[in-house]
């Protein structure tokens, strides 16, 4: 795989090579989806990741419908932002049509559920941690994922672990600064504005409400993800430390991947071998974010981007992403990555981006 | 594999030698578990799966904790018979440590919960058909079963399907009558003496209620399971659709699988290709059931046994299943199957069966 147009190498170059060399030798890939539900994600203007606040409880489960039916089941149409730019659910749907993987998801803790078969891990929807701990029984969710990734790792050589939870960029900011990350600016919104204001002031708030300050959980990530996480985080943890590290594990996903893997470090330093995050330019281009930034503080970790551009798409819905709306989820960027490598370059990011449009029209239509 | 003493072939032989070899040559092999209730079980003295009748709630979840965990999270020790015989899940578990298949859990319509990672199908427990429907969204189930059948199906080439659910026997009776097989004192039962009449009895309260005489949903399989059947049977079916005829199926389980088989037929008759039940020589050997009988009047799907023996143990526990208690569940008859095909006969009965009495001590140290 060369370092062409299709995939840049952000950070921890050589490392991000010789992980997709090993993702392209991988006998069995599985793309899974860990769906989850945070009380955060319904303050107003913290998320875009539904039409309102209220209907981001939604979002996961519609994400997963369209991923696995084609069409969303327990919404009209499909997840928009209050623009009514598309999910990008759409993304990593056709990229996964060209590169057929099977596809599992996971339910950390919702509030509604999908209406397709899921991986239930026990949990409950996270809470708003500024009133109480954000992940209720988070050592049970943590230890049913840990099950989980080892039944798959028996099966499965390599996992590429996406989310799609509304409002997961403000608990990963809560996360990172509780263990000691300068996260403060550096995480990314599925806004246009990052509202970075009004996510350091709840994230503030909630640390007052649970006496912690910066740092102070360093050597806690289940007591982190307890207080202010949320339970994808919580679940993925668990995945993680289930499988092996000679299972090759792709975070698909942007600023709450960074959370994850500062969790991982304090529990399994091994584990962080054979480990990659794949995300989409529209998160590395961010002027408002600093996945790189984190990711320094954190590990050396590689980030591999998926170039798909909509620049000169004919629809405007898409065209959106150029200016910075919704950036990544539902493991878009991961699921080009993925794509292009397991096809050994066949598919590029310009065949993906054909198929994003005739998928958006085919929805549009129905 | 020869027909010697660790499997007999008492039905189609020739499909079922042909389906041995064919599971030896497979690739990927899955062993699922389908948990279900059903308010039938709490009928007094219809269900021996449960220590009293209310207990048999937890049996299914315990026996997927068992399993996973080698022990009982949401019960004290392991689920018991009424006289403390213990559940099949520990012939079933030892089988599958010696030869390691991934397993993964199903719930087909839980009162409770395993607390181990499940995939929920979004059913609900079954409830007491001489009242109402037994089986309320039977097409949801269904279908969620179907797209995990197709999805698993890009995976796995070959797939056990077990089942637990105390009380099974009685909605497989009366989903056999309603699709015109004649199944009176031909189901079995985990008594030692089956109570036929009570079975019958209530069956038949089931039909008036519902107004189906014999034979009236011969070509309506989900209206069979909707009126009569359990949550298992939905998942079942659905799973048994979802994947292609090319995945080879073993239907690990006793007389309920005969009902699930006879929805099928109804349903996708290629299906019946590439499949058998896998059960034990307790089935087989039991005078009050007939599951070879049942099987006549469905279809030519090969029955193998498994000869796994507790003639000689030490345990009076297990001893108990000489006497015609328990007999089956969990998938224990396949499992045993499984082991011995997989491991091409490396891994006899006699190894599986001190495997047991060893695992049996460890849970009693407990």
């Amino acid at each position: 795989m060369k370092n062409g147009g299709n995939l840049t190498f952000d950070f921890c170059r050589d490392e991000g090579l010789a992980f997709i060399n090993i993702v392209k030798e991988s006998k069995r890939g599985l793309f899974l989806v860990i769906l989850a539900n945070t009380e955060i994600a319904k303050i107003p203007q913290i998320s875009a990741a539904g039409k309102y606040p209220e209907l981001t409880d939604f979002t996961p489960a519609a994400d997963a419908e369209l991923l696995l039916y084609g069409s969303c089941k327990c919404i009209e149409g499909v997840p928009v932002t209050p623009e009514g730019i598309p999910t990008p659910a759409i993304i990593t749907r056709s990229a996964l049509k060209l590169y057929n993987e099977p596809i599992f998801i996971v339910s950390g803790g919702l509030n509604v559920k999908p209406h397709v078969p899921f991986f239930d891990l026990g949990g409950q929807p996270g809470r708003d941690f500024r009133q109480r701990p954000a992940v209720e029984r988070v050592r049970e969710t943590f230890e049913r994922g840990e099950i989980l990734g080892r039944e798959l790792s028996k099966i499965f050589d390599y996992l590429l672990i996406a989310e799609s939870i509304p409002g997961g960029t403000t608990t990963a900011l809560a996360v990172l600064l509780s263990m000691g990350v300068e996260a403060l600016g550096k995480v990314s919104s599925s806004l246009k504005e990052n509202p970075m204001d009004l996510k350091s002031k709840v994230v503030k708030e909630g640390m007052k409400r649970a006496r912690v300050n910066f740092g102070d959980l360093s050597n806690d990530p289940l007591e982190a993800i307890h207080h202010f996480g949320d339970p994808m985080m919580a679940a993925a943890l668990g995945l993680l430390i289930g499988a092996p590290p000679e299972t090759s594990i792709l975070l698909a996903g942007g600023t709450q991947m960074a959370a994850v893997v500062r969790a991982l470090k304090s529990m399994n330093i091994d584990r962080l071998e054979n480990l990659a995050i794949g995300t989409t330019k529209w998160i590395m281009q961010d002027r408002s974010s600093d996945l790189k930034g984190l990711m320094k503080q954190i590990g050396s970790i590689p980030i591999i981007t998926s170039n798909i551009d909509f620049k000169n798409s004919k629809i405007d819905g898409l065209k959106a992403y150029e200016s910075g709306l919704v950036k990544e989820g539902v493991g878009a960027g991961g699921a080009v990555i993925n794509t292009i490598v397991r096809s050994e370059g066949k598919i590029s990011v310009k065949e993906i981006s054909t198929e994003v449009e005739n998928e958006y029209l085919r929805l549009i239509k129905k």
